[in-house]
């Protein structure tokens, strides 16, 4: 095989299988070609992910050495989508009765949710989770869409207990935008012991909500590595969790004027963009 | 730009769009080259993707011309995959009291998602889909997965009315396996007039919450494209639709003998993989 089509067929099955390490005899095998053209096509994809700054080849060397590709965004890419996602958040027919937020078209677009999830794996690139853990239902997309770029397993808490999920173990908390003892559960065997777990959630008003998964992941002898909203309402100000990233903001909701005031949230000042 | 970093940027950059046409102008201009070293390029892009049979690139001639990444998996992918994930669901510790079984690792699991939404993705890549549905909430990651490789939104009907998601069409259907009448809700600014539709669901017993789905796109003035489920419960006999594809059939459950039976659903023989 070509140099050309190596180089096609390599980038693609990288990007399919991030995080995962890729041995180079594995490649030479598979083209057919010498170890030595292998580690050329690979510093080649290497120097063009690094050049537009959304993606790192990492080389690790020695006998059980390979390729591994991180997705990974540069600063600059991060501050355009966010500036973008906040203006289309900053739009009134968003505004529900109650002050409530209609983002189900942004959970439910594939484009925003790979850049959604290509942010949120950036910033825990080189955290070693072991799984995303959300709570149903919008939580979901943003799990799944996290979980992808970082290649690990995504798990859903319910806030019903369901048949088709056997034995699970269950967690109270307090709903602080109903103001009610909520309680929710997941499965006993979706969740390893020891896991290094991931809190994904669509929208923070009060907290209350993601301190039922920190729960849940103590009950399952795991650590939370980190939580990360994709919107937080910033003028809901008894927050019951404050160890958390927001991709946006929202500064301000007016339901009479018609108002909705945007902005990137803290993610974009507490990552570290410096790998590139 | 080199060629061989043209090739690694635009796979990577086709791969992330799928179903969208790009012109030729826009890589001449991204890469600065001529357009004929880009149309080389492509072709190349092509040719590998069709060795592969792992995907087509389709060229769309004339003024508003370019071209299109269309995931498309050949048949004896499909095969291979359904068959390894069908012997994987016949594991005995998937069975759940009531005869119910256990997928939620499979769900949650980033590269079978991927797999199963190209699977899906390439059954329905010339059908001009508008939109995926399901109904919450494990149907919501296959949606998700296969709406996007065919780069379009997905819907997720929920069975409780939510504050967050404005107003709603409501329709009623039968639950069989619960025996009785359930209500199923999506926003009406979830679903334009006149889509048309392809509903997805993560197991199908007697197919009722299907009934539903298919309600609801009625009553948005749209079109069922068509119906595929992950696993469907083939001994279940009171099947309430009957022009659905299964990726993966369940014949026989044994709750005492511990024993699951499963192979390959019709989606293999009823979809067409001649393009390759």
């Amino acid at each position: 095989m070509k140099r050309s089509e190596r180089l096609v067929d390599m980038t693609k099955y990288l990007m399919e299988r991030p995080h995962t390490l890729i041995s180079l005899p594995f490649f030479a095998k598979r083209y057919d070609a010498a170890k030595s053209s292998i580690s050329e096509d690979l510093s080649i994809l290497k120097h063009t992910l690094a050049g537009n700054q959304d993606g790192i080849l990492e080389t690790v060397a020695g006998a059980a050495g390979g390729v591994r590709y991180i997705p990974y965004l540069g600063k600059k890419h991060a501050e355009e989508y966010l500036t973008d996602l906040a203006s289309r958040i900053e739009d009134s027919s968003r505004i529900l009765p109650g002050g409530f937020v209609y983002l189900s078209d942004i959970l439910g677009n594939t484009q925003d949710l790979r850049r959604i999830g290509e942010l949120i794996a950036t910033k825990y690139a080189y955290a070693n989770i072991d799984a995303v853990m959300t709570v149903e239902t919008k939580g979901i997309a943003l799990a799944q869409a996290t979980a992808r770029y970082l290649d690990v397993p995504f798990v859903t808490a319910r806030k019903r207990s369901k048949v088709t999920e056997g034995a699970t173990v269950s967690v109270n908390y307090i709903s602080s935008s109903l103001d009610r003892v909520s309680k929710m559960e997941l499965p006993t065997r979706a969740l390893k012991k020891g896991s290094n777990v991931l809190v994904v959630d669509d929208f923070m008003k009060g907290g209350g909500t993601l301190t039922g998964m920190e729960e849940l992941v103590k009950e399952f002898d795991s650590t939370v590595a980190g939580i990360c909203v994709l919107c937080e309402a910033d003028f809901d100000k008894n927050k019951l969790v404050d160890d958390y990233l927001s991709l946006v903001k929202i500064s301000n909701i007016d339901t009479q004027k018609k108002l909705i005031m945007a902005e990137p949230g803290n993610f974009l000042t507490e990552t570290d963009f410096s790998r590139f």
